[in-house]
């Protein structure tokens, strides 16, 4: 799919001003009767061709007897018949110039064997006549706007059908209809609904981007199981930072187990969890675990304010829920505003005695008995300065419902900060009195909290995004000498030795040790003579990824018969441990100043590409968990942002009477290698620098090893 | 509160078979009419006597002009006259030989000044008269096996009544009723509902161990906002442990700023959060940290089955489903089963091609067609010997209810296994009919396994009582002899030097290294010949805790001559660092091999008393908060899963090559710091061994250091 034409390709399968429906049935409950029936109920107003060679009329529509008897080309041909008879169908389409197709019909590529040729064969068709088309075995979509029904979904029988900003796409059909089933009954106004089966020709990447583009729509919220076309989503999460409209995306397959029950589900990979996390976090995506969040997340955005801080002031009936609420700010990152003085002076006058007008302010139920006092006291949260969003908690209390939903809507209409209500226990009417507005409403006070953080979350992906635009871009440009410089080298299997993986990092501008190889015990002492004592020793061999794990490093020698004991006394260790290694030679190396050892490596991915990773080195690493992850390219402030996860980086900080260290020349390494990761990456399968030692602020860091395994 | 005769004292206030109402009212809304108007609405069967001077008939009942008046004793007063008027009633009650009372009336301890005096007076008269009072400040009870509505709650005027094992014992009026109100309507059956108010007399405590010895119910639900009476609460914790009846806490006040929210509300002290999640494990109590998490609970409590086993079989009519689940399962610690292969291929022959007879088990929609399929297949799950517990997943579907309930109905009453109904985008009246059943019912599938999650966790808690009380008990018993050791000790200020804290831990059989005071060069020299080299030397101040960053500590000496330089250097940084310090001199200690540096501490807290730490030493601990924290006493057991809480416990079991350290004997040291901190726990304010070296497996561990503070 190009993105260019994009609007006028997608344009016609997701926006068509006709629709052709072979397989066309009078049974309403048939998936050839069902999208005519609907196409009719909810008032489509192009053109419905329905194609059936035995009827003349179905539905009280002319019916024609083949694609070819149509009296025109058509944008849409909606295919619902046997899987068999679909590649013919298709390729009708195209003589007779339809420009988009939507196949229904199952047993292509998810029933594996000659489904899975019949789909090579439509994916083949589609490329040839550059023809869109959705599915197979898919539900189809909904286009709420256009009134376009070009779906089976069991969810339309159901008869809700509001209108509004949420996009929903999802790979999954029985899930997608559950949750648009759910959304609609929770009042969440919808621009489409998408759901794409196989994918085999338009990804859920190209739904994403349409309806990003598209102006009705205002958030998007996507039901995946696997991750198809990364780039195509990178496309996608610019799109959304641009227009500042979430991507909330719901990726299931987050265990192990989860994670091969996709695969035998729809035979898509799932991707290593974290790196998905680190994916939708670096693209500005928002993850959700379950269909709660989402929903949450769909009510929130679907109101077009916006934060403009994380200050949140609360006013609750209840000091019971202002707790809990104050609570959740905390777990979902939202500050407790601080109300300024007189706004709690005015609240205080306000506020019966045994109220509270600090921030969470404790209105208690009394207040609400004069409702001029309930809207007083949330004008004066609304208009602090301090408070980017109002959160109003009520519980119970439906016999005031006629009073306290007029002063909320007034209060809403005149101001720009959101607005967000919970009502505790209320009751069908109140809910649908709200639901029937923008306003976000909740019935639990923790959701609302969590949306709220949510709101706040993509405040800072959109101002990180505009930030590293206007500032500067990763570098990504491929690296030719060194890529030559690889090929040149002495390489024997797939791992590199700790020489030229040196060479490798020195060329990327990364410090590394000053060391010499040597064959015999001569050729040692005149390298420790010429590096200078104090020296280390280490074995050399392409065998041995792990030295320690062996005996075959050796530390602080400080004369030249240390040296030759040392020589001896490793030859020996490996001899003993791994007595088939091939043996280069010892490697005499600077002995280096205390540092505070860290991790630093590239890892390809399969789904993501190379990926980098940075935490503390030593065993404490693999213990202790402490790494933090991106995928490559990154930019100096991912760098800091990564340095910033670790729970060590109080250690870089300088924890505890020790000195700061040279964390700027730890960021160099990281974009560093995030340059090499991205100019080698068709070689480079995995690189460990470990220990990377960081020294105090002025004198660098240094690696002290480097071990670069080949793909 | 004497738990002897809790069932005669309490069950007049909570089972009362006449009940006097003083401020009744004719007016049904009012505080002093709606508990009559209930009490007829919802069937109470005792007598009921409103009394109020000015009126011969409240609400159609006899009127009394008094207390006085009444033609005999009560079980229960309830009181809704002013503040000023309440202590009055209450002597009255007391004179007239009336058995307990429940106070609404508002303008006591929660508005201080002149109300807590009163409070103070009340609680008093309570105590002179062992009359348990519920309040004041409160809004009562409701008893619905015995159809009591001692209340004026606005939940009971939304007219949901259901009947059942779930009870609710909440510490706000305001979240209390919301909970209630929403409880019944998601049709949770209840026995209980108690909201106590300002708790003068009767605390949560009390109400939870009533309640958990009721017969009716099942599982109880509680909302608080401060922890008053811990011991209390320990004892309803092995009722509930003993009874196997869960008790569910919704504990708020878990973040800095909800803390001080609650604080400022209820005047409660929320106690520090970790220790609240560590005493909550420690008792078996379920911590939830919402509404929906308590209700969850409640549904699948409610519900008589329990789980043999954490292993969990999955039947989903959609793999987009059962990948969530499986993905939750995770999540919440449970297992997806291993079905047998006799099970799988069973299901093989029942399901479609595109369905999987593998856990997630995903039988497809197609299947539902036919429900003796649906029923054979879920059959399968069931009966398989690998399932601890089934969970069913349908999605809309709502017009193959009326074959598909029987059918789930048959199945749950033909197993002891649990079985979860998770029906996502159904209608009311799918939800309706499986409310009116135990049969635990979702509606979104991640709820549906965290609550299955929660019935595995009350599995493990109940067991490791069992074991725990089966093999021993922890050692509390206090020590006299160490306490007159403390003081004898010459202690100056708060702090114990190293020297008397090592020989207070010595005292407790925990092997401590062996240490000589030196005031001076001489002496020094003498002790580090007497100790051996090579050895340590530490400043020894009551004033300095940090004694390395004062430069407090030179290690490996080796020789006279450096024992010499390093007096000379100590006494010059710490001179320098902290001129101010009192010195009593310079330690001498062995110099002790490597080992793994750990941590263990002691704290006293306020609520929960002496409470033991242990985590890695070093700086570590600060840094990385790898620590695990216990309320004392303990047990072997709650040692070793403290050990095991923590990441770094793969380096103690022996990480990377490296060998196994001396557990043993650092749960033994656990052990006897328990043991300490319980016989002094009136003495001691804190203790830090840091570090406390753990050997190689065999030679055990030593403390380098220790620091004891008083109280």
């Amino acid at each position: 799919m190009n993105a260019v034409n994009e609007h006028e390709v997608l344009g016609a399968l997701l926006d068509p001003e006709s629709i052709a429906i072979v397989g066309a049935s009078n049974n309403e409950k048939s998936i050839g009767g069902r999208p005519i029936k609907f196409l009719k109920d909810y008032g489509y107003q192009g053109k419905i061709y329905p194609i059936n060679p035995r009827y003349d009329i179905v539905q009280g529509i002319t019916c024609y007897r083949g694609i070819k008897e149509l009296p025109g080309a058509v944008d849409l041909l909606i295919v619902a018949v046997r899987a068999d008879l679909v590649l013919g169908a298709l390729q009708e389409a195209q003589d007779k110039g339809i420009k988009s197709a939507l196949v229904f019909s199952s047993g292509f590529g998810e029933i594996g064997g000659d489904g899975q040729e019949m789909q090579k064969q439509l994916v083949q068709l589609a490329a040839d006549n550059n023809m869109p088309v959705c599915g197979p075995n898919c539900q189809g979509y909904i286009n709420h706007w256009g009134n376009i029904t070009a779906s089976f979904t069991g969810a339309l029988v159901r008869g809700n059908f509001k209108k509004g900003p949420a996009a929903l796409i999802a790979q999954s059909g029985a899930v997608g209809g559950m949750l648009y089933a759910i959304a609609q009954e929770t009042g969440i106004g919808m621009s489409y609904m998408i759901v794409g089966g196989n994918e085999a020709v338009v990804s859920t990447g190209d739904y994403l981007h349409y309806v990003l583009n598209d102006e009705k729509t205002r958030v998007v919220a996507t039901y995946m199981e696997g991750l198809k076309d990364v780039s195509r989503l990178k496309e996608c999460a610019r799109l959304s930072m641009e227009k500042e409209k979430p991507i909330v995306a719901m990726k299931v397959g987050r265990s192990a187990a989860g994670s091969k029950a996709a695969a035998s589900h729809t035979g898509s990979i799932a991707g290593e969890d974290k790196l998905v996390d680190a994916f939708f976090r670096q693209m500005g995506i928002i993850r959700v675990d379950n269909a709660d969040e989402m929903f949450h997340c769909l009510k929130i955005f679907s109101n077009p304010k916006r934060m403009q801080g994380d200050r949140v002031g609360i006013l609750s009936i209840s000091g019971g829920a202002g707790v809990i609420m104050a609570d959740a700010c905390e777990k979902y990152g939202l500050q407790l505003a601080k109300l300024q003085d007189d706004t709690e002076e005015k609240l205080r006058s306000l506020l019966p005695p045994f109220g509270s007008p600090r921030n969470p302010v404790d209105i208690t139920a009394q207040v609400l008995t004069e409702v001029d006092k309930f809207y007083d006291s949330a004008r004066c949260v609304v208009d602090d300065p301090g408070t980017d969003a109002a959160v109003i908690f009520i519980g119970l209390l439906e016999h005031l419902k006629d009073q306290l939903i007029p002063a909320i809507k007034k209060l809403e209409e005149s101001t720009s900060k959101p607005i967000i209500i919970i009502w505790m226990a209320g009751n069908d009417e109140i809910r649908k009195e709200f639901q029937a507005t923008t306003i976000p409403f909740f019935e639990e006070p923790t959701q609302a909290i969590y949306a709220l953080g949510q709101l706040n979350k993509f405040r800072r992906y959109t101002a990180a995004y505009k930030k590293a635009a206007a500032r500067e871009t990763p570098d990504t440009g491929k690296s030719a000498e060194t890529a030559a410089m690889l090929d040149q080298l002495n390489i024997e299997g797939k791992i590199l030795d700790e020489i030229n993986s040196k060479k490798l990092l020195h060329a990327y501008n990364i410090p590394v040790t000053s060391d010499i190889l040597a064959k015999n015990q001569a050729e040692a002492a005149a390298a420790a003579k010429q590096i200078g004592f104090p020296i280390v020793m280490k074995i050399v061999s392409p065998d041995i990824a792990h030295k320690s794990d062996v005996g075959g490093v050796i530390l602080g020698i400080n004369s030249e018969r240390e040296v030759i004991q040392a020589f001896q006394q490793i030859m020996q260790n490996v001899k003993e441990q791994k007595p088939e290694a091939h043996i280069d030679g010892i490697m005499i190396s600077e002995m280096l100043p205390p540092g505070i050892e860290m991790l630093v490596g590239l890892k390809h991915d399969d789904t993501f590409g190379p990926v980098i990773v940075v935490g503390m080195g030593g065993i404490y690493v693999e213990i202790l968990k402490d790494a933090s992850t991106r995928i490559l390219p990154i930019n100096r402030q991912d760098a800091y942002e990564m340095l910033e996860e670790l729970k060590s980086y109080a250690l870089l900080k300088g924890a505890r009477g020790q000195k700061e260290r040279h964390i700027e020349a730890l960021v160099d390494v990281l974009l560093n290698v995030s340059k090499m990761g991205m100019a080698l990456q068709d070689r480079i399968a995995e690189l460990d620098i470990n220990p990377l030692l960081v020294f105090e602020k002025g004198s660098g860091v240094k690696a002290a090893d480097g071990l670069v395994t080949l793909r």
